[in-house]
Parts: C-alpha cells; structure tokens; sequence
C-alpha cells in the first residue's frame, strides 16, 4: 500500500483532534482511501514543550518550527492548516498553493478575507483548497452548499455559527443568569477564550457568514458587508421580555437575497420559539438555508471542538486523496456567477423590538408615534410597563416589517426627546421562516 | 457551449419537479456545469394524455413509451429514473448501466434490495450511480453520511424518514386525532396514498434505514435485517400516556454498531421530547447521526414533495456531468469494508414501554413481576390507572434497558396470564441521544 504525505501546521486543539483521528480510524481511512495516510511533519511553534495526544507522546523526529520542513518536502503533497491567525497563516497557505499543495484549512479568518484569491491561486497551481472545518465546526455544511443543493437557489441563510455566544445566551434565558456571569462560566468551561471579543462581538460568526454567503448566493460578499453587532449588550429584561411575548434571543447570522440583492447581518435576534433554530442550544451550532425549490433544511451539529472539527478536516482530506489519485485537483473552481451588490438600508424591511425607557407623563407616546408615523414606521404591538422608579415606564414596542433606513433615523430622533431617558435596546425579530 | 443529453423515465410527482427545476434554473445550471442540459426523451406510460408543466405543455415530441428509444440513444450518457416501482425500474436501471450510462434514481425499493450489485454494475461499466434523493428527499444526508463524515466511524443512525406517518403521529399528537381520522386528512392532503400500507406499515423507511445503515456502517445490510413495526395500532391514549412522562412517539428508525454488530429497527417509539428528532413534525423528516469524533448532528428538511426532491436528483446530475467531464466516472465503489453481522434479540439491550389491562385483583401485580425477576426484567416505573371498567386496571410498566429476547418471552408469559385482559400495547423508548 502506498502513503500519501501529510504536513500538518499547528498541534493546538484541532490539530491534536487531527492527529487523534489519524490513528484512531487507521483502517477504515486506508480502506476509503486505498493508502496508509501518514503524517511527515508537524510545524509548531515551540520544541521545548512535550506533546502527549491521545495518550502518546508525539516522536520529536515529526515536529519542527521552520515552514520550509513542509513546503520544501516534495513527498508531502496535502497540508493540513490549524495554526489560526490571519497574516502568517495566509502567507503559509500561499506559499503552499504556489507549490502546487493541497492545502485544507480550517481558518475562517484567511478564507473570509482572501478565499476568493486563494481558491483562484489552488486552481492555476492545479490544487485544492478545502475548508468545510472553517464553518460548524463538526457540520458538512460547505458540502451540502456547494454540492448537495447545487441544483437550488439559496434564498435566505440563517446561522447560529458561534457556540460560545450560543452557550452563553443559553444559559442567560434557561437559567436566569447575567452576561457577566454565564461569559465566566463559558471561560472556565473552555467554551470562551480569555479574550472572548471576537466570538462576542459577533466578528466570529460575521467571518462564517461571509464564508455562507458568499458560496450560497454565488457572489464574493466581504467582512464589510456584514452588519455585525454582539451580545455584550444583551440584557436578562430583554430575554424575559422576549420569552413573554414567544421569542427567544440568538445571535442569528442572517443573509438573503432578493432582486438579487444581498443583505448580510449578525447580531442578536428574536426568534418565535417554534423555529428550528430556536431550540440549538449550548454550544451547538446549526445552520438553516432556504432555498426556492428545496424549501426548508436545517443542518445542525458540534460547531467546534477537537474531535468533531477534525472530522471534517480529515473528510475533507479523504476528498483530497481521492481527488489527488484521480488526478483530478485544481478543478474544483469556486467561482461566483454574480458580481458583489449589495442592499442598501433604504431597501432592507426588517421587524424590530425596541424597548425604551420614558418619563411616564401624557404626551410622551404621542411624541414617539408621530416620529414613527413620518418615517412611515408602523407597530405590531406597543407595551407599557412600570419600573422600579414610579416617575418612569418602560415601552415595549414590535414593529411591523418596515424599511431600516427609516427606523434607524427614527432611533437618532428618539434619542432627542427630552422625555425619553433612554434607549434600552433594540433587536431584529425574524417572524417568518 | 456543448449539449449535455439526459433522459428521464417516469414524469409523475418528481419527474414535473425535474422537469421544472432544469427549467426555472437552467442559467444557473449552465454556468456550474459549463454545458446546457437538455432532456431529449421522457419515457412515459401513456402518450394519451396532455402533460402541462410548470404552466407550459411538454412538447410530444420529447416522450416516448419505448424505453429503447432512451436506452438505444448514444447521445443521452445520463439517465433520471424516477417511473418508481421495483422489477422493471431495476431491469432498465441494470440495462442503461451495461451500456454504459450514468444513472440518477430516487428508487429506495430498488436500492434497497439492488443498492451492493447495481453499484458494482456502474464501477464494472464506467459509470456512475446516484441516489441522494432515495432518503430524505431534499435532505443531502447520503453525500453528508459519504463525504462530509467519511472520516467518522457512525456508530448510531436515527431517522424520521417517512412523511407520511410523521404527519399523521404528530396530527394524533398535536390534535388529540385518531389515527384513522389523521390517516384521511393525510390522504385527502396528498401526504399519503390511497393504498397508504408501505408507508404506514414502515416499510418505506425500512428500505430507507437499509440505505442509510450500510452506507453509515460499512456493511450489507439487507430489509430481512429491519425489524419493521409500523403505527397503524398505535393509539391516542399511548400518545396521551406518553405525553404524560415526558415523550412523544414517533415512527424511528433506529440503528447502531456495537462490537461490530448492527441491530436496525423501525417502529413507533418513545422519545424524550428534548431529543432533536422530537420536535420534528408534520411531514417534515430528519436524520440523526452519532459519530464516534463528531458526536450528534442532525439534517432536517422536507422529506418529500416534486420539488424538493428534485433539488436532490439535479444535484446528482450536476455531480454527474462534473465527473463526466472530469472523466472519471466508475470511481465512485460504494464498496463495504465489514460483512454483514447483525446483532441476535439475545444480545439487543433497549428500554421497553408496556401497557397492559388487567384484572383489578390482589395477587396479579405480583404474578406479573415474578416473570419479569425471571427474565431478569427490571423496571423503572410502574404506574396503575383505573380504567372504564371498575373491575379492571391499567398497568404502565417503563423497563430498564432489558435484554430484547427476555423482553420478548416474558410478553408471551403475560399472555398466558388468565388476569391479563390484554397486552395494549409495547414500545421502545430510547432514552438517551
């Protein structure tokens, strides 16, 4: 049985749940694929550090901390990248396209900023680049964009993409807990990172979206695209609130298009409880597409994780040597059949929840609902309730669909009434599938 | 920009969708494969009858009722088989494989008898055989269980993989229906057939459960290996009972790998309503899959319906001219590296629900526990009800996981009981994910 050479960048977390794979499924991966698929060196960033993975330690003759080990290495023909980051790592990957590797990547941060270029460089160098790890983490999702619905027009693509910011709202609405609190637990748990800005912040799930995106609706969307607003802000009033009125809160990653126009967001939303997405829980992740003909499909699974992010990474190289011993790499060009455009603000009809804190004195709500009614803005439904202080109320207001544009101007009009203490927050509801 | 020839034999429900979709996304279509797809003939039944489509009339020129005319034609290298039935549609499946032509079916009756030989048909022909849209409709779960989790080993599939009986259990469930009431409202909404016996029986999804379990697990397994239940017996007041202690009931196909054994099943079962499966409703269908790395992913989406199974057969067909073009059809051995070794009822573990009527006499509970001690039955919960009758009880008996085959030949004891009116009913519950 011959070997196929493997080059592995990065031993963090998923390159250990890599190497695990490796061996563990030993004889079925040499089954699927006719080869003893071996691993000839791992590059990592320290040597003075012992690797045990999987109850072994790691034989120092495999690691090294210089690139040229791999690139120069003609046997190695697949890279497998799970060093994270963006600079040094792009430059990796481009320097393996260029010689002509395979290069499978779990990293969202290179394929959201640069997968257009990269995947155009693996086609010219008569390569691949696979990356169904960097979304859902455990989730075929890429697969089942790019080839199981092939034949469909994506309409709308809705995403619970981040499992922290899942795991901390789900422990805001189940167990009463504060942001504070549950973002505490989500880092002992190891579900959050010490510096957990960028899951909370939105920015992780704003790079998957535009991964999403851009396969789904055929055309190259960018990180400025994307709205992105996080859960930082999220407030236990709002997810009580929410659960009173059949909602529950996500981070939903959402994009459609319509007139062949995309709109991309992410931020915290209200889902009506009886939508799929409303019952993935914890860290888990799902991704929910609709497309003209299929209709409804939700794929739902482990958004990371060791194991089941390696799962894809070592499908995907299943793919690779299939492909590599077919001779058939460098054909799989993602190409877009539609040039970049983008809605503008003025065309999104949205539906929202706002919740404001007033003076509760006879007048006020008049004053809001003639700004609503010049921006053309109208209610679903409007709540008043008492709050601890007896001069003040609070106003509940859902919206019925209406032009973002014009509600964002009604905000910045709201904010100058004397008589408005402030905005508490205000979120997207989606109502419909 | 080349023709690509494509025959289809069968334009009932899912031909139309095909029909359709090559129609509604014909620019799309061209732009991913970089050809233009033509259906040159339609092998029909009758050439009697006017056939309107998607608002316009197939020209007549385009069918046939003589297969040769579809077989014989050396332009057409792809065929569509959607006519359904199982002896002549695998006659011409097993025919246009010979000669050398790719086919795309959506036939779970052949593939579930035919699936092992007919894909060694396609490999010793150079050519290929697709079936994505043989389960789950519009559900992408064959490339996901093939592709995106290749490298997992599955170690359990569970799947809601008819519409038909997951429409009439949650109508029974939702609705306080009886089955017979929701078995007609599912008939007169074109969910179920007039002759609605292979769905209701679980037949459907046993032929969707052997495709399912010998891709996931490697093995040949064969329908004789399905122990099939359906849920025509199953009534409101389990349901109700159910309810009561926390579950629904669901039609599930159940199978898993344990010691390299198989056990697969299709019956009415008890699942606690926080399993993702049990919210899956209405017609809808969803496979579950627990992987070894992975851990539990689910795929959900319609599981029927013209178009939503068209999505899946195009996607075949885009797949198909990709490899086409690639030259590399016949490389696709859907080949299966354990034999086939299915798990004896002696060696099954599961949890039972048992529901009996019984005399209200002293003395019976304890005849009925002394045959399960024998059996080395041990229980979780027994629970007496008062039924309409003063003189009689109502047992519900939930076991511990038992050992099937005792389970089995202590229900042949309870018959033989003169104060056991009847056994009402027998269910499996599956506890955990």
């Amino acid at each position: 049985m011959d070997t196929i050479h493997v080059g592995l960048i990065g031993l963090g977390t998923v390159g250990s749940g890599v190497y695990t794979l490796l061996r563990r499924h030993k004889s079925e991966l040499e089954f699927q694929v006719g080869h003893t698929i071996q691993i000839d060196k791992i590059l990592v960033s320290s040597l003075n550090k012992a690797r045990v993975i999987d109850g072994e330690e790691v034989s120092s003759k495999l690691l090294t901390t210089n690139f040229d080990d791999i690139l120069g290495n003609a046997l190695i023909q697949i890279v497998i990248e799970v060093m994270g980051g963006e600079t040094l790592a792009k430059e990796y990957i481009e320097k393996l396209l260029q010689a002509g590797k395979t290069v499978i990547t779990a990293n969202k941060d290179v394929l959201a900023k640069y997968g257009v270029e990269l995947n155009a460089l693996a086609v010219k160098n008569q390569c691949d680049l696979f990356y169904e790890a960097s979304v859902g983490g455990g989730i075929p999702i890429i697969r089942s964009l790019v080839e199981g619905l092939a034949s469909d027009k994506i309409m709308r693509i809705m995403g619970i993409v981040n499992g922290t910011t899942n795991y901390i709202l789900t422990k805001m609405s189940n167990e009463d807990m504060d942001y504070s609190v549950a973002l505490k637990l989500a880092q002992d748990l190891g579900f959050a990172e010490p510096d957990p800005t960028g899951d909370v912040e939105g920015l992780d799930a704003a790079r998957k979206m535009v991964i999403l995106s851009s396969l789904g609706f055929s055309m190259p969307i960018t990180l400025e695209d994307v709205y992105t607003h996080g859960i930082s802000q999220v407030s236990i009033v709002d997810i009580q609130f929410a659960k009173t009125l059949g909602y529950v809160i996500k981070l939903i990653g959402f994009s459609q298009i319509l007139d062949g126009e995309v709109e991309v967001s992410v931020q915290p939303t209200f889902l009506p409880k009886e939508h799929p997405l409303a019952s993935v829980n914890n860290e888990n992740n799902a991704v929910y597409l609709c497309g003209e003909a299929v209709g409804q499909t939700m794929f739902f699974g482990p958004g990371a994780g060791s194991l089941p992010t390696a799962t894809s990474i070592v499908s995907d190289l299943i793919t690779s040597i299939k492909r590599l011993q077919l001779g058939i790499r460098g054909s799989h060009l993602v190409s877009f059949k539609h040039e970049r455009r983008i809605k503008s603000e003025n065309k999104i009809m949205a539906k929202f929840y706002l919740r404001l804190t007033v003076e509760d004195k006879v007048g006020v709500l008049n004053q809001i609902t003639s700004i609503f009614a010049k921006e053309e803005l109208s209610f679903e439904s409007v709540v008043q309730k008492p709050t601890k202080n007896p001069d003040d109320a609070q106003l509940i207001i859902i919206t019925h669909e209406v032009v973002l544009s014009n509600y964002l101007r009604a905000l910045r009009q709201l904010k100058q009434l004397d008589h408005i203490k402030h905005i508490d927050s205000s979120y997207r509801v989606v109502s419909n599938g």
